[in-house]
């Protein structure tokens, strides 16, 4: 039988990659899976979320297989799999769900009550739940029949994989960001961020018909990419209130929807630009929401043990609740239950209705032995979403 | 004081220009009406359901004053107005509504209890609640801090004004539409009829980020208007199943929303394109929806006193509700709340987010004294998107 | 290997009890079924739709076993069912339903895509995908992780069957109807129908709080269960139009929102008592319902092959569509998700939040030999509704 | 002219009866409202928000006539009130709303832009638009038609005026934390909080058929009073953890719905009982909300320029973001739009579905030269609701 290649965390900024087994049909815990298939991976994107990992800054054991935004072709096929044959392309949604505790059943399937018991929500290749991440020749995936997304035609699909390839992850989290800022047509956002989801945040706003959308980021590269996808931008190193920022540009100091992509590595504005501080951004995005709107917040929050004070280490953020709290301000956060939105978020691809998509997230597409080089350019501050091809099927 | 010229019904197919006493600050029974405002008429367009006034379909007194689809700068204010100053340039709704009784309190507009109490619905220019209408140089509008939607800018406005003239009617009216269809990003919609309210319901469909966007019409210019931007059609002459030209074009018999923007007036497929049958489209679009789906019915239905049936002139349609039910369906109908789209939609256009706008409505400005040939040439299927300009305001 | 002994449809108002095999783990095409489960049926409720069948209006084959209402325990378990384990207690929503397409994804398992693909809608015991029903000592259930609702105490439910044994169709299919109506606290809701669907109706419209609760039946019997438990009631055999019946008892004619939990075998108002006709009902509850306001469709419509009239045949319903246009209508249909309803319906049930259920709907439990009669019975008008106990577990 | 005797803020602890002015149809500005009206007080609550005024923790400007909650009998009108006549009764929203702005015609009436521009939320006899309160003979309101909530009989409503007393503020704002926090039919909800506002919202879970309401106090008195009207209770001076004292009860550790009703004034758990932070509530609610669950933020949070740190001065506050951020939560804030709920809640008190509600808020009616030591007593911690009844109209 064939091994797995795979990309696999051995430290702090340490990515190997080492040729594991092949992947059974059997649970972390060694329970068999007649519900999963194995997956022949055909793009395995990095996404902001592994930096974390990358830096150490989000915990994850020595030795775990990274990545959680998978493309796949079904190779073998556990006997309680009914929907799905050797052959198809599938996209599969980050989150491990079973499709059958009552989260997932109420379409909650990013807080899963059973794939990770321990902290009622599950992914591949993050410290929740011990799924090995597809970053990967192969992958295993449970309960293939409720999680994976297949494309209607395997062809038309390859043909617009660079896009689909962000079905798994980005494009619906950044999607489902705006849905909890209660975007609409015509809304106003502000949108904190233009790293990789960021940018998806921008796309999406445009999808839906956002009015006025603003992106704010330190990276003045990021901005004017946005700019020239018919964005506005705020450039944060300019020492101006952020508020005043979007005055200037919308006519009224504050948007009907703000989401923050950014999470706990967030810098300050003007003089604090060089400071991290991790409320920063969650601050920023319930600032500028105006009274009767909504903020969410996609990016990643947590207790972070390594953190220098003991709040932070605790999870506890200081909140400028106080200000919010004659605003109504409703704030919803956590990550995106992707099933929930990756069926219209392909069928909008596939009819063409995100021509901006490519250009606005800057994908670039290599090989599995790429991956390590790619992390450390990634960390850097490169612009690009990269996309691992581990067998070369996506043709350049 | 000036006068107030404007188009009159004076019998089936027969419209004049008259010369009309400039408007007062009072409601149509004589009381005075401190809330409210006299317009000056910037744009009024001509629309589908003046046609049916036209023809004698939808009854109205000899002698009203046409128009429901205006725009106007404010030049005299009641006493108890206090949010509006004159030469402020407004949006008029079509709906009149006094934003204080229940329905209003609830955002319902389209269904104001007080200002017709008879059908608990109101409108300018037509048979429901005395309203005069629009096409005219002036208007008295009333409540109209509660009404009024004020463009922020007068010259940015006058710039769009041609695509702004649409927020008073049927562009909110066929956004609504979809909205009861539950369209949402990447949904498969079906839009049967691609008259002006239709045309803008594909524009809307592209807005709100709809995948796949059908459009069924007996017309082929329309279908060719809407084909270059951005729909597929269908040419109901032809004699296929409805189910069948669907699957041809998306691989599944059945759409997520369908929206009916045709009513009464409806025809049927292949070999009974020539029948005018009141349930036709209704049918249609109920018969494409998928179970679990939903239905919009825009265009208008009524008791229809010069029916040859007795079940047409009391309203009584037969639907075919029997193979629907399985489906689970969702049927919404009635006029709508133009106040709930219309600040978003205006935001839309202002920050250039409907391109293709001006395209797909195909709008003609004309003077007052041209209206009453548009209407004949309106009736006579042309399908431009008439916009009555009777000061001579809107650059050529 | 026991047997099981089922209530079996041989004819027009022709119930046999007869021993049939028991149960296996497979699908009605054969197929092997790894994620079902067999269970011990604990209660097994006659249901007014079941009615349908016993008269032959609602065609079923020869030799179907009759029931969708079950309450069951768990005695053999499928390979691939992870959550349940022998000797659970569980109800059965009557809806068969995969959990793994786009439907079910969706929580609209009332139209799931696979469980019947001929209608998109699965049921036991009913023509709509040949899934035996559980009138029955034993019943095959599919995909029983997802499907079934597990008790979390058997104690605490074997006291309270008799109202949790509601669960599996008509407290969920009730409750559905008023959500589709827009039931919230405080609404004023018309019931058309006191039948135990309705009466059930009438209960979850006190659980959540309704406030004036109309219920219109034609039996006098059924009218005073319901007043002596908190309704205001109508006799539709007095000759008075139901906007005035309402307006005497609320000082407005309509509500805010109705249900028909009656269907096609409707009766008139007044002198028009003994006429059936099955557009009867549809069109009271229209014509009750406010502007504004909205209406659900619970009761059963189809086209029926044994109408008199060819409209009837085809499913063609003559519906007063013209009058209700105006009033911006929403009519919703179709069956219930149970699944949707039934994990809080059962907190409330074991909370003691509807002490008035068991009087309200007057269950009585009988033996499955009993069966034959009680459907005779309840063909005659008797306002109790049975419940089979098929193994004596119910204590009396 | 008549004077008007009020309850006057004459400085920390010091409430005053004073003879001021009868009021003018006009606005603090002094500007003329011909949209107004004077109402003679029947019934004016003392609210929990109040004694933070009293105490001094909310700033107000001394000489400021207090009360927000109150019921009157309509004795003037201005010449745009068109829906009300002398003699009405009617309830007033505690929010002040022009019912124009784009805020009020959404129905976020509680985020008005114009009645207090410089917050975007204004409020009777608080410190948010310079209006006056109405714990006085008589009141001014302005946009009478928009915002008065009309009793439809006076002699019902007069017996059962205790009741609807609750209707301008604390019945809806205590409903409306529960629809922030999703609650419906069958949830399980915790209520920090057992002060007036928190028993109406146990009040409010009843009327909405939660199943399982836990409330938490730390007043044995309030605790009792909840267990014997259907609740379930937890004595926060015991040093157990929250999520363990839920389990207890519930057999989970946490609840669908979790609201705060207490607001910056809160106290800790057991060994910290008596440790007052204003972070606790906010964060013991967050910290019981299941994941996929939602959490309702109704106590009062600010800036507070009293506080001894820093960041409570600038209203920021230690938030447990971290541990929350993975179970996805959902957290609205701020002050209800009472106009969203006030029908309705009249509908179910006058309908007879909260026959509880006397018992749990145990209102006790006093008269106006009474007030001051209600104020004394209830900051004292007297569990009675105090109604003045300025003009002694209600029936002992």
């Amino acid at each position: 039988m064939a091994g797995n290649r795979s990309v696999v965390l051995r430290g702090v900024k340490n990515m190997q990659v080492e040729d594991l087994d092949f992947p059974k049909l059997q649970m972390p815990n060694g329970k068999k899976a007649p519900h999963g298939v194995v997956l022949k991976i055909v793009a395995s994107n990095i996404c902001g979320s592994d930096l974390h990992i990358y830096r150490g800054s989000f915990p994850a054991p020595e030795g775990m297989v990274m990545g959680h935004e998978m493309t796949g072709e079904v190779v073998e096929i556990g006997s309680d799999v009914e929907f799905l044959k050797e052959g198809d392309l599938v996209s599969v949604p980050f989150n491990v769900a079973c499709g059958r505790c009552r989260n997932c059943r109420n379409g909650r399937t990013e807080v899963c009550q059973t794939c990770n018991p321990d902290a009622d929500s599950a992914a591949y290749g993050f410290n929740l739940g011990g799924w090995d991440g597809g970053q990967a020749e192969y992958l295993f995936v449970p309960y293939a029949d409720f999680q994976l997304l297949k494309f209607p035609d395997r062809d038309q699909a390859m043909e617009k994989i660079r896009d689909l390839a962000l079905l798994s992850d980005i494009l619906p989290t950044a999607f489902h960001g705006l849905m909890e800022a209660g975007a609409k047509p015509g809304s106003t956002v502000y949108l904190a961020g233009a790293g990789p989801v960021g940018r998806c945040g921008a796309a999406a706003a445009r999808l839906l018909g956002a009015s006025c959308i603003i992106v704010g980021d330190h990276d003045k590269d990021r901005l004017a990419l946005m700019k020239r996808n018919g964005c506005e931008t705020i450039d944060l190193n300019e020492d101006v209130p952020l508020q005043d920022q979007i005055e200037k540009i919308l006519g009224e100091p504050m948007v009907d929807c703000a989401v923050d992509y950014v999470g706990t590595e967030a810098h300050g504005i003007g003089k604090d630009a060089d400071k991290e501080d991790p409320a920063y951004a969650i601050n920023q995005v319930i600032d500028v929401t105006r009274a009767g709107g909504a903020t969410g917040i996609i990016g990643i929050y947590g207790p972070d043990p390594l953190a220098e004070s003991k709040d932070e280490q605790n999870g506890i953020y200081p909140i400028e609740f106080g200000n919010a709290w004659i605003k109504s301000p409703k704030i919803t956060a956590g990550q995106a239950p992707i099933m929930h939105y990756n069926y219209e978020l392909m069928q909008a691809i596939l009819w063409d209705r995100m021509p901006y998509l490519s250009d606005m997230l800057q994908t670039k597409v290599i090989s599995l032995d790429d991956a390590p080089q790619a992390y450390a350019d990634f960390d850097n501050g490169s612009q690009e979403k990269y996309i691992i091809d581990p067998h070369g099927m996506i043709a350049s």
